[in-house]
Formats: C-alpha cells, sequence, structure tokens
C-alpha cells in the first residue's frame, strides 16, 4: 500500500510534461541530487561536444580556430544563447569572467554613469561576495557602501543613490524578490539597478527588457549546467551600451583588439564587458550544455519548480517533527527553486544524508538547503530525501 | 644530394636530447606548427583527463567533487605546478583569472603597498592589454601612467614610482629584457616591480625568487599548452602576501568562505588573489598539460629554443632576399623562442602560409612572428617554413 505522500508524488511524475528531460542528463543511479542550486548536473552529450572541443578544435585547428571555430566571438554568441532565458533580446549578454569579476565591472561603470552619486546600496541579504565586491568599489572610488535589506529598501533610496545591487533570490531562504518593483522604485529616485539573478536563471522566465533592468549578472554552472566554475554572464540593457565604462580594459574589450593600438578606445556594444583572452574551454562546455534549453518552455519549469518545492515542504511537514526541523522558504510563489531548513547541526546532517545518497549542502550558520531542478529532479527525489532526513533526525 | 641547411638541420634533429617530447603531442600532419608562442598544442594525455573531469568528477561525483577530487584548491595546487617553471618556491603562484584580470589586481595592490608614491611605469613596448589595464587604474586611483621603454628605464624612475610594469619578452620583436637588471633598478629607487612573463615561462629557466621579483603574471595558454583562453598564473613573492589587497575581493579570496561572513577577510597567503568559484575545467585541463614538463629540464628547452630560432634565422639569412624579409629579433642571446621578421603584407603571407602547411602569425603593422616551441618544434620544421616562405615571397 502506498502512502498518501508516495501516491502524489507517483501521481505528479506519471503527469510532469517535463519528465522525458531527465534522460537528457547523467544523473548517478541511485543518488537524489538535490544540489542543482550549486552545481547543475550533467548533459549527457556533453562530453562528446568538450571532446570535440579539445580533440577537434584545439588539437587539430591549433590556432586557426579563433576562426574556423568562431572562438573569438563566443563571449556574444554565448551570452545571445543565454538571452532568451533571461528575458533579453540579442546583442545583450555575454559570458565571461566569473560573476564577482562582472558586478565589479558593473558597479564601477554603475557609479561612472551616475555621475555626482556617491552611494552605492547592497542588499543585506546578498551572497557575500557581492557585498565584499561592492566594499571594494567603495574603497577604491570613494563611494559609500550602504547595506539594507529588500523589504526596506525604499526607504533608503534618495538621489544619492547611484546604483543598487540586489540578489533576486536570497541564497539563504530562497525567497525572491520582486524585481520589478524593486526596479521601479530605485529608476524613480534615478538610481540604476544590478540584480544578480545567478539563483533565477533557469528557474523562472526572468524579464529583464520588459521590466527595464539596467545590468544583471549571473552564475551558469547552477541551473544552467554549465560545469563547474563555468563562466558567467552580463547583461547591459541596450541603452546604456554606449555609455558604460568598465574598468578591467583588457584588449578583448577593445574596438579593434587586433589593432594593438597603444591607447585603448572601448568596443561598441557588449564587446567592451570583455576584459582577457575568453576562456574557450569552458565557453563552449557550456555553449553545449545549454543546447537542453532549446525546446523548454520556461512557464513549465517555473510550474514544476514551484510544485516540487510545495511538494517538498509538505513531506517536510508531515513526516519531520517542527522542532527539529523548520521550513524557511516562504510558502507563496516568492521563492525560488530551494527550500531551506533550519535544523541542529547542518553540516553533519548534510554528510549523513550523503552517505545515504541524498545530496543537499548547508550555509551557516544552520541552514540545509535543498535545491530543485526541474529538468531532471522528481517528486519521487522529493519525497526519499524528506524521508531519509525523516530516518536521519529521528535517530 | 642535401643542401647544407638540410644536412644541418637532419645532424641537429639527430641530436636533439628533447626529440622524444614530440610525441607526447597532437600535431596534425602534415604541418608547421610555428605559433606555439600563440596556442600552445594538445598533449596527447589531455583529452582522456579532460574527459575523466568531465564524465566522473562533474558527471558522477556532482558538488562532491569539490572535496572528493580537491576542486576548492585547485587554484593553488595548479600554481604549485607552475612555480618551478618560474623559479619560484611553493606557495607564491595561484591560477585563476585572466592576465589582464590579475595585472589589475596586481597594479592596484602595488599602489596601496607603496604609499604615497604616485606613478605606475608601463613598458612602452607592452603587449597592449597590459597597458590598457594600467591607464584603467590610474584613472580609478588618481596614479599617473607613464610610459617608458625599457631601455630608458633608469632614468624614469624616482622615488614617487609606486610600481614599474614590464613584459619579460616583446611580443612583436621576441626582445628578452634583463629581469635581473631592471627589478634591481627599480628597487634602488623603492618602487616594485611586476612582470610580464607570458611569452617568457616556458621559454627558459625563470628565476625570479632569486632575483627578488614581487610580482608576476602570466599566460598558460602559449609554451605551457593550457589550452585556449586557460587560466592565468600570478606570482606574489611570499613577503608581500600579507601586506597585497587586491581589489577584486570576491568569496574565493575571503579567510573563511564558507562561513559566509557578511565581511570580508582577506585569505592568508597566495588564497587572497582568488576573486570567484575557480574555473575547474580550464584549471585542471591545465593541470594535465603540465604534465608533460615534469621531467623536463628548462636548460635543455632554452639551449634548443636558441638553436631553433638561430638556426631558422640562418635559413631566413639564406634563403630570403633581405629587402622582401627583414629579421627583428635580436640575434644574441638577448630573445625568446620567437623570430620575427618585417615582411610587406604580413596578414596575406599568413594566409599564404597556411595555405601550405606552414602556420604562423602577424602583427601589425607588418611584422610575422615565428613561434618556435622547442617541446615539439623540429630543425626541420623551421627549414621548411623558411623554404616555403622563399617560395611565396620570390612569386
Amino acid at each position: 500500500m502506498r502512502s498518501p505522500l508516495e501516491q502524489r508524488a507517483r501521481a505528479a511524475d506519471t503527469a510532469d510534461p517535463l519528465a522525458h528531460l531527465r534522460h537528457r542528463f547523467t544523473i548517478p543511479d541511485p543518488l537524489t541530487y538535490l544540489d542543482g542550486n550549486s552545481l547543475g548536473a550533467l548533459a549527457t552529450h556533453v562530453p562528446a561536444a568538450v571532446h570535440d572541443v579539445v580533440r577537434h578544435q584545439w588539437g587539430q585547428q591549433l590556432i586557426g580556430a579563433w576562426r574556423a571555430s568562431s572562438w573569438w566571438s563566443a563571449p556574444t554568441r554565448v551570452g545571445d544563447r543565454v538571452a532568451p532565458l533571461l528575458g533579453a533580446a540579442p546583442g545583450q549578454v555575454i559570458v565571461a569572467d566569473s560573476t564577482s569579476v562582472n558586478v565589479f565591472k558593473l558597479l564601477v561603470a554603475s557609479l561612472r554613469a551616475a555621475a555626482g552619486r556617491t552611494e552605492i546600496l547592497v542588499d543585506a541579504t546578498t551572497f557575500p561576495s557581492d557585498g565584499y565586491v561592492a566594499q571594494s568599489v567603495g574603497q577604491l572610488t570613494g563611494a559609500s557602501v550602504v547595506t539594507v535589506h529588500p523589504d526596506d529598501l525604499a526607504g533608503a533610496l534618495s538621489t544619492s543613490t547611484a546604483v543598487v545591487l540586489l540578489n533576486h533570490v536570497d541564497y539563504l531562504t530562497g525567497r525572491l524578490h520582486d524585481m520589478a518593483g524593486h526596479t521601479a522604485a530605485a529608476h524613480a529616485v534615478g538610481a540604476l539597478v544590478v540584480w544578480d539573478v545567478s539563483h533565477s536563471a533557469g528557474v523562472l522566465a526572468l524579464d529583464l527588457d520588459r521590466i527595464g533592468v539596467d545590468f544583471a549578472v549571473g552564475a551558469t554552472y547552477k541551473f544552467l549546467n554549465g560545469g563547474p566554475g563555468a563562466p558567467s554572464f552580463t547583461y547591459v540593457a541596450t541603452r546604456w551600451q554606449e555609455r558604460v565604462h568598465q574598468p578591467l580594459t583588457g584588449w578583448g574589450g577593445a574596438a579593434d583588439p587586433f589593432a594593438m593600438s597603444g591607447q585603448f578606445r572601448a568596443a561598441a556594444g557588449m564587446d567592451r564587458m570583455r576584459v582577457g583572452t575568453p576562456d574557450i574551454l569552458s565557453l563552449l562546455t557550456l555553449d553545449a550544455a545549454l543546447d537542453v534549453w532549446d525546446d523548454v518552455d520556461l512557464a513549465q519549469v517555473r510550474a514544476k519548480g514551484l510544485a516540487l518545492t510545495g511538494f517538498f515542504m509538505d513531506c517536510v511537514d508531515e513526516l519531520l517533527r517542527p522542532e527539529l526541523a523548520k521550513v524557511v522558504t516562504p510558502r507563496g510563489d516568492n521563492r525560488g527553486h530551494q527550500v531551506s531548513l533550519r535544523v541542529k547541526d547542518a553540516p553533519s546532517l548534510v554528510d549523513r544524508l550523503a552517505e545515504r545518497g541524498v545530496v543537499v549542502d548547508s550555509r551557516p550558520p544552520d541552514l540545509l538547503r535543498c535545491g530543485f531542478a526541474p529538468l531532471y529532479t522528481t517528486f519521487a527525489d522529493a519525497l526519499r530525501a524528506a524521508q531519509v532526513m525523516a530516518d536521519l533526525l529521528a535517530t
């Protein structure tokens, strides 16, 4: 006899319009992998694509591959493949460097664009790296850095605000913030916004163009499955592209890099966000990984993600004693595709879960994070994770 | 009957103590590849290593690979494998980000370390990217940027000089500059030095520790064969490590990154030069590529490089009419492993050579660059390149 939760999981997996997508990934069996929010799984066709880049392009074409395999344009070409996931028209996204490096570029560029304004507002709940970079930008430029909880943003904005740096999804709680509302509030006082969408790209249909976001950055190794440490994407709205001057003026961002001029002149368009020689292996691995999105409907992804996280919270409610594990993720639709639980000694629980084949992660001081990547996660996974947690916490 | 040049090539290849190393690389046959100074060749064992990283580590270990496969420590671990090539004791080299990004870190850190000094001296013959970055650092910090030819360095140094940024090998002419002499001159006025050794790493036994260099950076995709756009290395002498404060303060460079503290505190040692999440695929590809150096004597590499370039210049002298191709690379030992020729319409000659299976590159306005990577280049390659050039220039 199946339990009601088992029946629900079975029914949801059977009805899942995205169920076939799991076969595009190599998930070790048996493994309940709930950490695609930290490192996305490997798509099965990617190793062959990487092998081709290494063996054929590098190995056989050698230096000629910069032209023959269009290596030089890879940052914008792959950027244009990420763009639809962000709600961005072509020509506004580039893939290069790490998210932290890209936050640095955008904050300095924003201060320069907002001449006379002297304040950077930073999400108090930000992933630490963004905040560290903002502090450093403040130190370098003399701008003051003020941290503010996203809920209190309206009260903190002023005509001194140059730029607001916000995380779309809180990396700890999984809470999803109001991108349209916060962007409008910043714009109302003439400030710019930089959104870090690391935890929302590949989660829901982002809408950067329509909302009027100025700048955004994000990781590609989470829900986009680009591989460990894959390069980050940067979005610059078309209206800003001729007015941003980022400070990492490597030759890749020059108007005519192969002219080898002694004087830097920024390239037109997104190329000016480039710095050094593009990291081809990682870029083209991501390029291949993006193939899985070609025929995927983001509305279905979002619906499944909400259903998965909702079902998991129901499982937790039913199977785990509330004094042992408390859900801190919003119950409403204002969440990403992760559920965070407050537990005792989270790191040790992560290890014990891993021994039982359930992979999640922890964040200090006491949060267990469970990520649900709708392309390859099942409702059975969600139930099994909760069941194993219940077992472990009961002993 | 063999010509005297053919006899010399045959004898030199027969006597070459490094000849067996060519078999460690996949060089398309027939191809005369003289561009290892721009993109190093693929070592034959590397594809299998990359495949393991992708299939086994990422695909099977997933997030657990950060510990199980020591991904997190890869930047310093791979750095310690580069260190012997630089004459650096362990713990002073890290691999991460692009060379341009690393130049930015080091110049800002140098200005901070040289409090009160306000001038950056930049090699007037520098690869443009380094100079562009220096200009940007000047703009951000208020430091003045003065360009000076390395030959005139002594006269330009003063007690206002914070830092001198020099290229060890001139990317255009292949001239090798006096690292010990210029470093001593800078130190004599209390200035710091940043050496870009992109074109000398893997060329000769660098001696950063003994010379007392402060900082260095370099590319790994040239003579180190790390793959297209592989991450760059940064050297910080031990004595500076607790005193440098680089401005790209991503979470990777924090003292305890996984504590997720809101306040940045720089890591001890080289880890403070890190920024974002390390690019594992590219890092571990480089890691594998470095295997070929394990049993290689750099003195033999240097001797062969000088012999190859010397022989090539002899071939040019004998086979090419001097009014059609003029060697601009020094004839003495003060050269790297490239020979540059001044020719008419260099880009078109590059294309015509490629059609005949000879791969070189060009730099504006009129330089043909021929690189000689001693690990896989033969004297027969050098002769054949000169012969094909002579054919093409004669018609």
